[in-house]
């Protein structure tokens, strides 16, 4: 990637932020957690604030639930409201037909071209398995945001044969930008639909070679089974940039894929939704710089997402004795010690951000095999209650290592 | 009351557009009723467009779900983005504190002082008991409708010791409005802070004989025990009108109470969401004309409501003879043919505005008693299955008189 000068008065830069499930809603009812989800998305919108982007592309699951609650229906419509509007000016010209990109919402006009929204921050997004379209009017929650005015929902298809997607088409100076969404597809669906064949990507009739292609795609990108994901190889070889959500382990430095040739970007979710290696991965969102037909994704650290640390502990490797007639108790000790090790380190890394809490994730992964007993769990989070965000779920027992892959469902 | 001229170039009139109980989502998964509620809004606020009105105010129940379904929030948004915006000048002041007045929102301003937002018809609201804040947060569809930009919710109330009720003060030209409002709270607590005269009422410092007094209300207003309504007189005898919410029947012409020397007007639902009595009085919203301390209440009649007729059988007052060995037969023709004939008065009183569907509701109580027997409801219901809304409540059999009084929660 040549490298390009992140040069405010760069008037043929866009710059995007891009972020993906960020699950507003998840942990809801917990007393601790419940507010993580609203409090990180605030944050990333201070960010596109911040850095002036000229737009925030977001990779579905913005909702963890499908029916969210009033409360993260307003929460979501108040920080939206807060930070997309506003009197700076947007600085890109919209070239596609909006009456056809948007055919499928009651309002099929882009917020920001709406004379009666003062929008400064358009948010695009497509929807995610989790708030996918459904139910009367087949409508999603991005519906109520697109109708509000706060969201461009893109990306929704309705068709069951085949998928034909035609990009919204952007220009900043003299840098245009194709965007191709497609809103969350059960896997094996889309899985078929591409064997067949049936997925097109239409592409600009002008200067077909002169756009920047990008795709924003909500699917499993790890196998999971011959065909419960997408291939990166299924999709358009003409791509330079797949932003892939879904996925919650933050991948977002672009990788490259030399058979496709294009690069492969994977934000990851701004929360953790289970409490799994993939998830411990530190989060953030991208700051995405186009010019012509070169990209930039610079990294953004988030600072208010709780802090989640992760340790496998092999009861077997250590010197504590099975056959001891209180060995129960050691090893109760013994986890006790990591807990309180990994909370120095908590408090050591905390961001300093005061919308991070200041209590962590702490999930320890004890295999026990080898004579050992389990502890009592209830007893030994209560210990902690008052320093972890999950006293109830700090310890999980094993044998032998085969740690249950939770199906987590992202 | 002295005449108002209906006169659009009069800068001192302000135009107010009254409607109450408008339930959207009532029998929404009725495959015939289901869209009544939202056809019928639509109307009205196609109304508040046409007649220029300054403003709206809703009375309360503009939900009739708490937690209303999706389809129901996105048909709301829908309605009010494509009416309420827009680029006609708002055209009066308003001189009370909106940080006070909406304090209990997270956006404490009026939408069309929001620089953001292009409002052209300001809607105010208070919440009725169908759609009364609960659950985390407080909330209610209000708020969402707020904070998207929609709505000015006020009349919040959250003390549980005592109310005091602050006006709205707006002005047109040299005339002066109060505006109170009261979301709907359980009657008896009501009746018990007013008993205990706690329940107050503030009233502007400044030149306080000027203000035109109105307030907004959702409680019982006929007497259902001796504490569960709110009688008149409890209210302060300086307001000059009251608009009465909750109750179904409209009663719009303003009916003056001569103790307190005040006027009532009761809207009534715009949709009947009972089979009774009092939502068989034709429904209309009010146009109010206020100039000065002088109002003239106009009243429009909705054309998109749904017909419902409804009709007294007294089986023994006709020459059916109980004794007959096919009287059940003849009774059953009889009510064929009653209902029959109010379908025909459905046909020729048709309002000619094709939104209003042509199926009635059609309600025969038949009084059975001196021997009779109920036929077959469901049979009977099949036969008017294409050309009535309700089948299956066509017909309710009682005997002697003694109509079982539906506890209607309006
Ligand atoms: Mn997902
Ligand atoms: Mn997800
Ligand atoms: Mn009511
Ligand atoms: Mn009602």
């Amino acid at each position: 990637m040549p490298p390009i000068e992140d040069d405010q008065g760069d008037q043929n830069v866009l710059k995007i932020l891009v972020a993906t499930d960020i699950h507003l809603g998840y942990c809801e009812k917990d007393a601790v957690r419940g507010n993580d989800s609203l409090v990180t998305f605030e944050e990333i919108m201070e960010n596109a604030k911040k850095h002036e982007v000229d737009f925030v592309l977001l990779g579905g699951d913005l909702f963890h639930e499908n029916k969210p609650s009033r409360k993260i229906l307003h929460g979501c419509l108040a920080i939206l409201r807060r930070y997309c509007m506003g009197d700076k000016p947007v600085q890109f010209e919209f070239l596609s037909d909006q009456s056809v990109d948007f055919k499928h919402c009651q309002f099929p006009v882009l917020n920001y071209e709406d004379p009666n929204l003062n929008i400064s921050i358009p948010v695009f997004s497509i929807h995610g398995n989790h708030d996918d379209p459904t139910g009367q009017g087949n409508l999603c929650s991005l519906d109520l945001m697109h109708t509000a005015g706060v969201v461009n929902y893109f990306g929704k298809t309705t068709s069951l044969e085949g998928i034909q997607l035609s990009p919204l088409l952007l220009q900043k100076g003299n840098t245009k930008l194709a965007l191709y969404g497609l809103g969350s597809i059960r896997d094996e669906r889309l899985h078929r639909l591409f064997v067949h064949k049936n997925v097109t990507m239409l592409r600009p009739r002008e200067d077909k070679d002169d756009w920047f292609n990008l795709f924003v795609i909500h699917q499993n990108r790890s196998k999971h089974s011959a065909t419960n994901y997408i291939p990166e190889q299924f999709l358009d070889d003409f791509l330079d940039l797949v932003i892939w959500g879904h996925e919650h382990e933050c991948r977002i430095d672009p990788e490259w894929n030399s058979i496709q040739n294009f690069y492969v970007s994977q934000p990851g979710s701004s929360i953790a939704t289970s409490l799994s290696e993939s998830e411990t991965a530190p989060k953030h969102i991208g700051l995405l710089h186009i010019r012509g037909k070169d990209f930039k994704m610079s990294k953004i650290p988030l600072e208010t997402v709780r802090q989640f640390y992760m340790q496998d502990v092999v009861l077997g490797d250590t010197s504590l004795n099975p056959a001891d007639h209180d060995v129960v108790k050691k090893v109760e000790a013994y986890c006790q010690e990591i807990v309180e090790s990994l909370l120095d380190k908590a408090e050591l890394e905390h961001t300093g951000n005061n919308k991070q809490d200041k209590k962590p994730l702490i999930r320890l992964r004890v295999d026990y095999s080898g004579g050992f007993e389990p502890f009592n769990l209830n007893r030994f989070g209560q210990k902690f209650v008052d320093r972890v965000a999950n006293p109830k779920d700090l310890i999980q027992f094993h044998k032998k290592k085969t740690i249950s892959k939770k199906e987590s469902k992202e």
